[in-house]
């Protein structure tokens, strides 16, 4: 089995949160999908390593923020490299609270879904959960995120605990060195820089500044680490 | 609940086949997503109703091929909006056999997954299938189609057999008049033509041969109402 071929498959981009006590989390997740109209039914699968895992799987609740194309590398950095274990992830976050009481994030969301849980599936690593639809609505019009998009024009990465993801393999190196973030697996690419991070294409590496930071993770420029050519 | 919410989730656009003995039969579904990596898994969510099911139901295999975003509206339609029942789906179109014998589709695929079925879920009108990928293979290079290019930029429309499907609400009419065939729900627009079936920009209905023929669903000229403004 080629596993690109598995990667040929269409996704969006979602910020998934859920609540536990007084206690909020949220993550990234690309997997989403209707399975029915009648009653409104998603399907969503989480790795259970996850602390928004632990929360659906206790509070039986959770959203769905749908991201727009124009969501920042750093914004979705937050969410998807960062754990709630360790930092609080809705700070300076613009966020409501749903019907279940669950946060609905709305910074770069086009449209949100809340859902409660009404059956799970342990399959390998992750589970699917099952949500009937309470309440949806759309925040603003605009092109929807994909993975695809994320990957490819974004140029973000895949953490470790994603249903898609696959151990980097070597690429061609061109005469230009780049760099790696060793927390997310980012690649700095002189050729290409940093516009969002104010990097202009063609800035090597050592010339950035230090307090530069990861535009995925926030890593500090010293967590980067030379890649082999 | 606004269901346009729920039309703001990602896909991609695929064509899901399976066997019963010795009959095939192929479908179009936008609900594939990747559960896990370690054993590769997929999900897939398919209308009861639908032969495909059937078929799947009791081979317990599928394939799934991912669609270029060159695969013309005639051979979506052909997939999506025929039925099993009344023809046969696989006449002109190059498919080969996969190792449980179900066959792929290789016309307009980018790429294909192929997978044996270890639990599913029944969830109101549809099913989620489970499916553990025994083969898959990278076909060629491209853009994989997405749900929303199928319906923004080659304006395909949905059966009401989708899990995604909602009554069609009255859209705004511009002057000139437009048409919706009765069998899938295309509608005609003179402004953009049907430039795939050899109709310019611009083109009343009335001045269309009577020969052409929905681009979704094969349906004949008569098969099309002209719609209230």
């Amino acid at each position: 089995m080629n596993p690109k071929a598995m990667q040929k498959l269409g996704y969006g981009l979602y910020i998934v949160c859920s609540k536990k006590e007084d206690k909020y989390n949220g993550q990234i997740a690309n997997t989403i999908f209707q399975v029915c109209s009648e009653p409104p039914v998603i399907a969503m699968a989480i790795n259970r390593q996850n602390l928004t895992h632990e929360f659906i799987a206790q509070s039986k609740v959770f959203t769905g923020s749908i991201l727009s194309q124009d969501a920042p590398l750093s914004f979705i950095g937050n969410f998807g490299f960062k754990s709630g274990r360790q930092v609080d992830k809705f700070e300076n976050v613009h966020y409501k609270l749903g019907e279940t009481l669950v946060p609905i994030v709305l910074d770069h969301t086009l449209a949100y879904l809340e859902a409660k849980v009404f059956n799970q599936l342990e399959v390998g690593t992750h589970t699917i959960f099952l949500g009937e639809i309470v309440e949806g609505e759309v925040v603003k019009e605009g092109d929807p995120m994909t993975y695809a998009y994320y990957h490819q024009v974004k140029r973000g990465t895949t953490p470790k605990s994603a249903p898609s993801y696959v151990e980097e393999t070597k690429k061609v190196v061109s005469n230009t060195i780049k760099y790696k973030c060793n927390v997310c697996g980012y690649i700095y690419d002189p050729e290409k820089g940093d516009p969002d991070g104010g990097i202009k294409p063609g800035t090597p590496f050592d010339e950035i500044s230090d307090s530069w930071a990861c535009p995925v993770c926030g890593a500090t420029k010293d967590m980067f680490a030379k890649m082999e050519e």
